[in-house]
């Protein structure tokens, strides 16, 4: 139908950064979808961590935000219109948005890891400029290739936690889970990304999943919603004085972890905390052989026990972000048992007016009701 | 306790093979456990199909038996002596045990490929000379490293299956279920193995499991029980007059399958069957960069569409029993939920006396009450 | 420099296919290079197996001819103009072509394994429709990232043997050469391909390189020009009357390839023949947890002793084109050491008229002073 | 032959540590070979750098020494006895000694990864109770088992190499070198382990190795032996007063390195030296997905830039001696092209009273001639 090939633009609403805390809500022209494209009305975007950092500090690390920035890119929305030569997406649709558009020839592209593509454009990130816009506008134009269908019974909001785990599908594929006997793993950080981690673990037949936070609520959220199997919570001690006393404690925190229900040390440990500490214990409580997922960005330069990894062959593995992974979150997503996902979940804002509402809450870790805050989205 | 050290031998009963269908309860001496051995009585022994050929044939395709030998090699029993040196168990431990003794030291051993070490001796095969005798005895010695301690909870009836499922994990690993994305499997033939590995392929969290037999029963069966999501009852033709034909109606099965809620060809195939046209529609049904898994002992040669795989990097990868799958196994078993695995011991026979009644009912499709026969049990 | 902007068409040669053995050499009107595009003035392509195929019978195997066809994939050239937005290349730059162009989407390319894509638009053959034209043209357009710089000591003859050794670099990949410890590789087959193959174990350094094939002449050139390490020439027996037989003489050959130097049963077989007797052969010479890869192309449909591979966990894996070998191509082609690759080059007709002369050559086992024909190129 | 079974036993001479620097040799009773072992007579002894932390300190690292305790683990020698049950080697063999013996049934020995197994027991290492004593004792008896049989023309000198090359190998498979595209390598450290694993990479098919380190002779004897094709000389700067500084050395050095032949950031770094700055270096000298390999054992804890590793997915591998290598060392050093690996053997010490002599040349970097140290070998 040629309604569905829009041909003028249009001026829709946008979210935009200009500065540390100042968002503003912006008139925008968006173009009739390029050749490739397809025009997608945004109909839920979750808010990452990363969305945070630049909220609050029109930075993340060391990427300086050059030019005003909508931010978001956990989203899903709905196809609107269609640009020419799209046949597998029709007006109607509803996708899952992935917002990564890598270079598509260089080494690693063609290998396959396209999601450490040096030229990758990522949408919300001021990483590459002019900066790739985010997804809390209305509606965005967006490669065809990259917009994956989302089942009919899946709900929008749900798919908007497509994005947040892929992260997770891309460290359990790096962990080799399914590769060798994988019996026993455990979780570093009970936030959003961990409990995604954990959930995904279950998912791929780990047996024993053990996580581990210093809030007792998070690690029983987990297991009570059937991320986890077991659960520590981490005492809060004084802050070590040397370096020996930081390591002694992680030693002694790895030995605690292992008493949990006999785990012992584990085969693999996904480090989503980012924190020196963890990331200790976590070298600890891998056994020989097996590997340390760094997923948490967290303190850039640590110290680390890097003999008692290297002398087991314990290896440190980085993950960032993901490649090839939509098509198994979408099925994940669809499952009936396993851990409940879509309680992750815990607070929606509807209209992108409310976004600064919703960056609010999302730095919280309870809500005034004392309702754990884990997944904030924007609706629209 | 010393008692726990046997020092003398003893007479034991053990049923014996000594021809096609001659099959005796006789004594044996046993010795004490020696040094780094127990001593087990046997508990449960599930048939397989090469036992049923030994049984029928007095030999296992090209392997003649060239003495008396008893059967039964998916095994569990009871700790009733030590050996010196034996640590980890101690009399009263139920265990499962694994019945193949690899040398230990060749290359395919030091390389964790031990199940395809040329110098294995297996209880129950006649490849290797003197035979390894089978389980199906009162009580046998036999090296505690080999033995697998079960959790309490463990019927060790149930524990019998440890075998047959350790041939699924394997082939679930050489296949790299976790490794890739992997949505979609097909499994051919709905026996004892088969189900076995449709249920390991849903343990291992894939999405979509069709099976396939041409008998109806079987996979209703199948998905009754969740061993897989989808199902397809392969009609019975005539048989093909030519080659071309032969594979023009292995590409319709395979067409058929892909139809099956549009599941399309699918990531990996797992054969369990053996048979020629199951082995064409497997290399069919697969998708380019998919893998074949050989899992049935059936037809040892074959004429099979060679380029329809190899053009398309659609890999034809044996499966040998397995290699450190135990741990793993104990686990899956120890589930409560996803496929029920008890449901697969349809028959029991108590004593050794009844092996006969066992074998007749294990080479049954279905018993008098039309139940169907999946493994047949002998428990002591 | 504005001149490097093609910004005209252009009348150029190119020799087409009309009907079988119907080459004729025709004018084609050239566009300007489009956008990413660079034109590249052919300056030698290497004849194929395949191209010999479509010459002879207009089709290829199933693929029939659709449309008047340019042969030739194995090439390289100059590069004469530059399309927008091309920053890598410039003119005068020299480059070999990779002649195959994904669709860059789906599965398949998005992990890396872009050979083995669906969609793919490959140069000279004639599965995709309108045909992507080869390059026994004078000129070419082509996507800029899909041509790789030349070093400049290497001679652009020399690098029209990139395409087939990317053949080879693909199947030492995917027979993981470098990941094990693999000691002994068996090539069947001493055409270019086995050569190149041979050549590329060499230099994976693989210590035991054995060649067969049943022309002499062949096998001594390997080891001559450092492809292979030890050579076997299969004797002509009379034609087995059962597949029996035919198992029984393959097994044969296995077992004295075996004792070529005691090398015994070897980790990988290349077999790059295509022929059963071959592919038989290839089974009973691999070791235990080995693989044959499967690289030539040839009988479709194989009666093949699969219980000898399968029961052996010896892995039958297709090895189709290649992903992501090119500059590692280009590195063993400059190497001053090792297989003398040059020297596979054995034949080289100047210009598109001689086309019908080179594949008159390219069809013949030795030339009219008896030398061995191995590569035959033709140079513009 | 009987005379080959010896019966009794005999006093042989022991070169013993009892303390720092405390050395005797002395009288020792050594049994008959047990079944399964073979009696050696020990011909050469390679310096390793544990070997010399023991004789310099009674310790290595956090391992004690806790009996009189026979350096030496990098061996070889002749067969001059055999037990019963051996059957692979005969009185006069040559053999090169693997000396770690591992459990053999614990996960890590049945998954082929029996060098981390954690009840191994190490000739001259002090880690297991009673110590497993080295090899400089005139005869040992040793698991024929664990002997490797030389081919007639290698060296039993040389062959001492066996041992360190292992490593070298080890790390080679660790880094997947041969499984994909490895272009480009850089090894941190040109000591013996150092050149080793350059030599190795250049064996694997490494185009380019480039090695560096702070001694000019050492690179430039890399270079002049084949062992690598580009060098870089760390320049000695002063010591960086803060980690920021320290980074930005390190950064500066990786750009440096990337500079030299204009290799840019490497596939992998091979890290034999374990010094932070070398390990920072490494990680900033890495391009995106690639691997640093950790080798040299040094610096327990260390301050490393692990988000610049982690966000491209660079992994942190450790390497840990060595499993199922010494066929494969074998092969290596018997070849007449390539790195010329007896170039390492600098130094020879002549009978076990010569060994403090050998110890004081092997803490040295250079000989009294300027002569460079690398691999100082007792002989016997």
């Amino acid at each position: 139908m040629c309604s569905s090939h829009a041909t003028t633009s249009q001026t829709i609403q946008a979210s935009v950064l200009h500065g540390a805390k100042d968002l503003r809500l912006e008139a925008r022209e968006l173009e009739a979808p390029a050749a490739g494209e397809v025009q997608v009305a945004v109909r839920a975007t979750g808010l990452c961590g990363s969305d945070l950092h630049y909220y609050g500090h029109y930075r993340n690390g060391d990427i300086l935000v050059r030019e005003p920035l909508s931010l978001g890119h956990e989203s899903s929305g709905e196809v609107v219109a269609v640009g020419e030569g799209v046949t597998d997406l029709a007006v109607g649709d509803r996708v899952a948005l992935e917002v990564g558009q890598p270079c598509g020839t260089c080494a690693r592209c063609t290998e396959g890891r396209y999601n450490i593509c040096p030229d990758m454009r990522f949408r919300s990130s001021a990483k590459s400029f002019p900066h790739a816009q985010g997804t809390l506008q209305d509606r965005i134009n967006h490669p065809a290739a990259w917009c994956h269908k989302l089942p009919e019974s899946m709900p929008l909001g749900l798919s908007a936690l497509l994005e947040p785990l892929s992260v997770a599908i891309q460290a359990s594929r790096r962990a080799n889970l399914g590769d060798k006997k994988t019996q026993k793993v455990l979780v570093l950080g009970a936030g959003a990304v961990g409990l995604l981690v954990a959930g995904m673990c279950k998912v791929a037949g780990v047996p024993q999943v053990v996580i581990a936070d210093v809030d007792a609520n998070r690690v029983h959220f987990a297991t009570a919603h059937k991320f986890a199997d077991a659960a520590y919570v981490v005492p809060m001690g004084p802050r070590p004085a040397t370096t020996d006393e930081a390591l002694a404690t992680a030693k002694q925190t790895a030995d605690a972890i292992a008493a949990v229900e006999n785990v012992g040390q584990v085969d693999v440990v996904f480090e989503c905390t980012g924190v020196p500490s963890c990331v200790q214990t976590a070298i600890y409580a891998t056994r020989p052989g097996g590997k340390v997922m760094l997923i948490g960005m967290g303190t850039p330069v640590q110290t680390l026990p890097i003999s008692a990894a290297a002398l087991r062959e314990v290896d440190l593995c980085g993950v960032f972000r993901y490649a090839n992974t939509y098509a198994e979150g979408i099925d994940i997503l669809s499952r009936a048992d396993g851990p409940d996902f879509a309680s992750l979940i815990t607070h929606e804002f509807k209209g992108l007016a409310k976004v600064e509402d919703a960056f609010a809450m999302a730095s919280r870790k309870e809500d005034d009701e004392g309702k754990l805050v884990i997944k904030v989205l924007v609706t629209n």
